[in-house]
């Protein structure tokens, strides 16, 4: 594997994908969809040798489901029509001005360029990354999981057919066909061609990207995510909140890690709210005064850690913290959020207002489920990725965000005095 | 120094500071102003210590001029009452919908965080940073250059003594008050604590920051910019325009590096140019063919060497090449430029509108002068940097540069289904 080379290559493919018009781009991404449908049969059956495999050595069930694209491709060719049908930003005037010289003055969205993307398991984003690459006009250079490299190879296959058959540069959509480690630290270094890297996996990955890599990079997707119970919550309402934020989906970055809950209603609150988690097989880890109260209640709990403030679930366990106030509350979330989301439960638009001042996360949410951090959720129609870091965008990132821009100044010979 | 404290009690001040109204921090800039008026004198006279011993040390003309107050206090604090009257950014609005089921979504404008800025010998930039930062609401974190630690550590000394008087930490702006280079390093290392890192200097600065920083660095601020005089060109006009964006400020970044002249007019205009340009004391490093034009007409240049179409020059010389059409010259401004600025001087609007869509540089101009590349130009009303890589911002950065958002999601204890 010579990155270098294909970063080259890349980078002369995205000139190309950059001046694509939208119908050249969505007939590509179409007949992607429409060849996935037809081979679908062959498609699953690789993937079954790649599932085996990794049974054979002990994957866990979570990252196997993930995995499996069996009883899923249907969904995914579903996704690759969707975006077919979403707007394209590349083109996009904006900021328009006129100085009083005349200059014309404005600003046109442009494709980033090569992005670089790692991740593990799903082979679903392997078609994901591909498609909202290609829609914006940018390239990419995907290295996905060891686990699935047959079905990653299938499917780059795919996609390369069909852009040959379209005349695009197959150099589009590339794949690091190798389980050799070393090539993430040398694909990090390849700040010449690779414009932007987006890893998708846990903590450890991110941070061997922000270590290594020359090239900026998008962490995020890892949520330690809160709610605050405040005084003046309505109850039941607050607890159905909390527990569509724990059970509705707990493998995910956005589910509820830490409820908080002001001490004035506690006593009230945390037995009703535990009747109705229990039944869904959560597990209560339990501050010191939580404790009390569901011991006093004969409600089945264990002990919180001190680590597990930090720990992001991704299973049906809730953190349970009391606290005098909501500045405790606040600085509680201050000191573990991962700044994914948190929000709070409250009828005091006072405490709303300094909640969403003070609390500095990618979302912050009054009055509902840490869940709608999603970009179909929150209208962006697809997600690439959850930065949880400031640089660039924040929070889900959808088509635009895989843009940038260009300066566009238009004179009459004007000279600068 | 302990660079991992520093970065902590920067991020707590940055607390502070994204919490400020704009009137407080209006006030402290104003308080910083009018504090360097009033001790004008001794700041001088301490900056032409640092002056003095650069000097004997050898430092380059450029540098030197680069490094001296000496009658330019005044215009700085007008810079920083410009400042107090831009807008600020933080706190606006925008991307505001509600979904049908009537959860409310927008994203407000916070401040970054914490930015670390690596910059040499000009000591302006330590207030001009600080100023523009604390409008934002963002702690910094400043490493100048070794020449000018004396001038700098008496104007973060000024800075402190303001933020204090404010019951501002002083923290919320830092100096790295010591001439170790491995401190470098170890600033690019604090991503735990610093958002962003922006480096002001040149290539080498830039590729250190790049390769070693685990934190998103905003490279830029090198152009090797280019003119490409069209076939149509009006001929004098478009002398003027390369005149000003050679001679009008050679050691700035937007100044033109290289001049590319379409074969059909070369004969006409390069004698023409030569004689505007020549009396400016400006050296033509021309290419095999201009070569031969003003051999012919007895005008004095240079043979232009490979390597001279990569260079800035930041001095009055300037490379001259002959291509046979727009191809062409695209074709080399994508080989060489830095993606800073460059444009087409044309009178055929197709051929404007290829220039465009096809060369990706963060200014694109078309019959203007490169000069405008300039926050304040193009009407960003001041300017941290000129970013050229596309990551989160592009061309002139200003206030708004110096933010991110957060979305906030309000409900009346929405789930999602």
């Amino acid at each position: 594997m010579d990155l270098h080379l294909m970063g080259q290559e890349a980078k002369v493919a995205s000139r190309f994908l950059a001046q694509m018009t939208t119908q050249q781009k969505n007939a590509v991404i179409s007949a992607i969809a429409d060849r996935l449908e037809s081979e679908k049969d062959n498609i699953v059956a690789i993937n079954k040798q790649d599932y085996k495999e990794a049974e054979q050595k002990g994957m866990e069930p979570f990252m196997l489901d993930r995995l499996s694209l069996d009883g899923r491709v249907e969904g995914i060719v579903a996704d690759l029509r969707h975006v077919v049908h979403l707007n394209d930003p590349v083109g996009e005037i904006f900021d328009k001005t006129t100085r009083e010289d005349g200059l014309k003055i404005c600003k046109i969205r442009t494709p980033i360029g090569v992005i670089g993307v790692i991740y593990e398991s799903r082979p679903n984003v392997t078609l994901d990354i591909a498609s909202l690459c290609l829609k914006t006009g940018n390239a990419a250079i995907l290295r996905g999981g060891s686990e699935t490299l047959r079905t990653n190879r299938i499917l780059v296959k795919l996609i390369q057919d069909v852009l040959k058959e379209h005349s695009v540069p197959v150099s589009a959509i590339q794949f690091i066909d190798s389980n050799d480690r070393s090539l993430v630290k040398e694909m990090l270094q390849q700040s010449d061609t690779i414009d932007l890297i987006i890893p998708r996996g846990g903590e450890k990955l991110h941070r061997f990207c922000r270590e290594n890599s020359h090239i900026p990079v998008i962490t995020g997707g890892i949520g330690v995510c809160h709610l605050f119970v405040d005084e003046t919550a309505q109850v039941d309402k607050a607890i159905k909140v909390l527990h569509n934020a724990k059970t509705q989906r707990p493998t995910v970055c956005n589910s509820l890690d830490t409820v908080i809950v002001h001490a004035k209603i506690a006593e009230q609150f945390l037995p009703k709210m535990a009747l109705a988690l229990l039944p869904s097989n959560v597990t209560l880890h339990a501050d010191t005064a939580s404790q009390c109260i569901f011991n006093n209640n004969q409600i089945v709990n264990i002990a919180a850690q001190e680590k597990d403030w930090d720990r992001e679930w991704l299973t049906l366990d809730l953190g349970v913290k009391v606290v005098d106030d909501l500045s405790q509350a606040i600085e509680h979330i201050q000191k573990h959020s991962t700044k994914h989301s948190d929000g709070i439960l409250t009828e005091d638009q006072d405490h709303a207002k300094r909640f969403i001042r003070e609390i500095d996360s990618a979302a912050v949410y009054v009055n509902a489920s840490t869940r709608f951090t999603d970009g179909a959720q929150l209208g962006l129609g697809a997600e690439v990725a959850v930065s949880t870091q400031p640089l660039h965008a924040r929070g889900p990132m959808g088509l635009q965000e895989l843009t940038t821009y260009k300066w566009i100044v238009e004179g009459e010979y004007h000279v600068r005095s």
